[in-house]
C-alpha cells in the first residue's frame, strides 16, 4: 500500500472539496483497506458521464487498495434526492426501480474493479424497518438542521412544495453510512449535505465519521446544466459509439479542460500541453477529436472509437445525415397539405420546442434546406420537392420523405 | 333520535368553534348514528377535568344516540403531541403506555357509555406499517402546510428545536380519522390543526371529510395555565374526595363559571342564577361549595361528597390540619439543628419551591405558626417548642413533630 501521502495526492486529483482533510487522512494513516462508499439511485436506466466522474474516482481508491461499497438506494429511489432539483420527483415503483439496478450495475462494471467491489441494496435494512424505527431515526434531526440544505431552505422560502419525506432523503442515505461502517463517502458537490448526515449519523451511533470527498458537478452538452438525465444534456454509458463521439463534438472549447480532467485518463500535463497549444493558435476542433475518441474508447473500445471518428469526419466532409433516426414521412406528419413554412416544420418534428424558438432558430439563420440557408419567413417547404435534408441549429439533423 | 336542529342545540353548549358548521349539520341531517372519535394519549397515568370536558361532549354525543370510538394514542404516544408544548417531551416506552392505558380507560368510563363506546388503539394499524407506508403517508404533506402550525412555525423562528418526528404526530391523529371512518372529531381547541389534518387526510382518501367539534380549554387550579399534569394545577378523576373538594375551593371567583359550564350539568339557567345572586352580594364561598360538591359527587358520588364538604368545613372551624400527611419528623429534616428560620422550613419540607418563593410567603404574612402569623425574619422555629402546626400560604398546611 502507497503511503497516506502518495494516496491523497492521487485522490485528490480533481478533487473540490474534502470534509474533513484531517479525517481523510487519518483514515489513510492507518495503512489499512478502508471502505468506500458510493450510493447511485436506480432512478433512471442510463448511467451517463456525470455519473463516472465519481465512479472514475471510486475506481481510484480501488487501485489504491481500498474496498468499493457501491450503494444501490433501491429503496431511497422510491423518494428521490431532492439535492439540485427545484421540484419534487414522482416516486418510481419497485419494478421500474429493480430493471433501472441491473442495467446499472452492468454499466458500473464498465469503470469500477468487480474483485475489490461489493454492491448493496439499502432496501436491505430500510424494508426492515417499522414505523417506531423510522420515528426513532428521524427524532435525531430537526427541522431546523433540515433547512441548512441550500435546496430545503429556498423551496421552502419560495413557496415552491417541499413535502416532508423528502426530508427523509439525506437521514436515510446517512443511514446507509451507519450501515455499511463507511470510512469515506464519495459523491458530487451537491452531496456534502447528505454526506455530513451521514457523518452526524455514524457518531450518533458511536463509531468514527467518515470523510467526504467531493468531485466537481459535470456540466451537461449544454454548457450551462449539471449533466442530467432529465435535461436530455447526457452522455450516457450505453450510448452507441458515433453517438458518443458526436456529442462530444458539441461541447464548447471552453468546456473542452474539464471533460480531460475528469472523464480521461490523460495526465494532468499533456492536458496543460494541448491548452497551451490551443492558446497558441491551434485549431480546437482536433482536440476535441482526441477527447471524443479518448472518452468512446474508454466505454466502447479503441476500435468503434476509431471507427465513429471517421463517421464524424465523413458527416462533414459529405454533409451525411449524423442521426438516421430522424427521417420523416411528409404524409404522417402534413397529410393534406402541399408546403409547410420552415417554422412549422422545425416544430411539428421536434427539432424547436416551441414556435417562438422555431422561429428564432430561422431568424438566426440556422435552419438550412439541402445544405443552403433559409431566413425567409414566407419561404415554404414543398412536398412536390421531396426528398429534403435540413438541419436546425448545430447539431439537428433530419431528413423529409 | 332528535332532530338536527335539536341535536346541534345541545351539541354547541360550551363549545368554541365547529369545522364546519355546515359539515356538522350535514351529518347530523342523516338522521343516523354517526362515529364520534376522540382521541386520548395515554402519556400520563391520570386523568384530570381539563380531560373531561371533551369526554363530557362525548358522552352527549353517545346520549343523543352516537356511537363513540376512543382512541388509545399508543402508539402516537410515543411521539406526544407537540400542541401547545414549546419543547419536546422524551417519548415513553412501550410498557410505561400499555400501564396509563389501562388506567386511563377505568377513568374514562366514570363519564362515558359502556354500551355506545368502543375503544380502540392507533398501535394496531401503526405498528404494521413499513417504511415504505410512512413515506407514501407523509409525501401527501409539505414543510409549508406543517409550518400553518402555531407552534411548529413559532419554535422554528425561535430557533427553538423542532425535531421531525414531531410533524408526523398531527398526520399520524389525521390518519386515525381514516382509519375510523370517523364523522366527527372531539378536541379541545389546541386540536384544530390536527383535526383539519384528518379532514385533509380522508378527502384523499375518497371519504366526507370529518366535522371537527371543539371544546375550550380548562385553565388549571392556577387560574392561568391550561389544567395539566406536568404544571400540578390540576384535579385527577382519581383524587381523593377531600382532596378534589379542597382543590375547587381553591379555584378564584372568576373560574367559577367556567368549572360550572364545563364541568358539571348544573343547567345553564341555575348557572346564570346563581352569577346574579353573586353580582347581588352573596358569599362566593357558598357557591363555590355547591360546584366543588357537584364535580366531587360525579367522580366520587354523593354521600362522599357531602362527607368532603363536612370535612372542609371542619377544617376552617376547627384549624384542623387538612393534610394529614403532611405531618414531619424533626430529626428527619433537620437533624442536628437546635432551631430554623420560617424560610428554610418551608423550603425543606417543600411548601415552597424555592427560598426567594418562602421568603415572599413569609414577608407577605402567609405563614402562620400554631395559628400565629409570623413575618419576622429573624425569628426562629425552635425544636424545644414541638410540636408545632403551621401553614404556608392558602392552602397549605402542615404539622412539624
Amino acid at each position: 500500500m502507497k503511503s497516506a501521502a502518495e494516496q491523497l495526492e492521487v485522490i485528490k486529483r480533481g478533487v473540490v472539496d474534502v470534509v474533513t482533510e484531517q479525517d481523510l487522512a487519518k483514515k489513510l494513516e492507518k495503512g489499512k483497506p478502508l471502505t468506500i462508499k458510493l450510493g447511485i439511485d436506480p432512478t433512471a436506466s442510463d448511467i451517463h458521464l456525470g455519473h463516472s466522474v465519481a465512479l472514475n474516482k471510486l475506481r481510484q481508491f480501488q487501485d489504491l487498495g481500498h474496498k468499493a461499497v457501491l450503494i444501490m438506494g433501491d429503496y431511497t429511489a422510491m423518494i428521490g434526492d431532492p439535492s439540485g432539483r427545484m421540484s419534487e420527483r414522482p416516486p418510481l415503483t419497485r419494478e421500474e426501480i429493480m430493471k433501472n439496478v441491473e442495467t446499472y450495475k452492468e454499466q458500473a462494471l464498465k469503470i469500477l474493479d468487480k474483485d475489490r467491489l461489493e454492491i448493496v441494496f439499502n432496501g436491505d435494512w430500510f424494508a426492515e424497518f417499522d414505523f417506531n424505527e423510522v420515528i426513532k431515526m428521524i427524532s435525531k434531526f430537526t427541522v431546523a438542521r433540515m433547512m441548512e440544505h441550500d435546496y430545503f431552505d429556498k423551496r421552502f422560502k419560495e413557496g415552491a412544495p417541499l413535502s416532508l419525506h423528502e426530508m427523509l432523503y439525506p437521514i436515510m442515505q446517512g443511514y446507509d453510512s451507519v450501515m455499511i461502517k463507511a470510512d469515506i463517502e464519495l459523491g458530487g458537490t451537491d452531496q456534502r449535505f447528505n454526506v455530513i448526515q451521514g457523518r452526524y449519523l455514524q457518531k450518533e451511533s458511536g463509531m468514527e465519521p467518515q470523510a467526504g470527498v467531493f468531485t466537481p458537478i459535470l456540466l451537461g452538452l449544454d454548457g450551462k446544466n449539471k449533466m442530467s438525465k432529465s435535461l436530455n444534456n447526457y452522455i450516457g454509458l450505453n450510448d452507441a459509439p458515433e453517438d458518443m463521439f458526436g456529442k462530444v463534438m458539441s461541447i464548447t472549447d471552453e468546456m473542452m479542460k474539464d471533460y480531460f480532467e475528469l472523464l480521461t485518463d490523460v495526465p494532468a500535463a499533456e492536458i496543460k500541453e494541448m491548452t497551451a497549444s490551443m492558446a497558441a493558435g491551434e485549431n480546437p476542433v482536433n482536440i476535441k477529436k482526441r477527447l471524443a475518441e479518448e472518452i468512446t474508447a474508454k466505454y466502447c473500445g479503441k476500435e468503434k472509437a476509431s471507427a465513429a471518428k471517421v463517421h464524424f469526419e465523413g458527416l462533414f466532409a459529405k454533409k451525411e445525415v449524423p442521426y438516421g433516426d430522424n427521417t420523416f414521412k411528409w404524409d404522417d406528419k402534413f397529410s393534406g397539405k402541399d408546403a409547410v413554412a420552415p417554422a412549422e416544420l422545425l416544430t411539428v418534428l421536434g427539432m424547436a420546442p416551441s414556435s417562438s424558438e422555431a422561429n428564432r432558430i430561422v431568424k438566426q439563420g440556422g435552419f438550412t434546406l439541402n445544405g443552403e440557408k433559409i431566413t425567409d419567413f414566407k419561404f415554404l417547404v414543398k412536398k412536390s420537392a421531396l426528398p429534403v435534408d435540413f438541419k436546425a441549429g448545430k447539431r439537428k439533423y433530419g431528413r423529409l420523405v
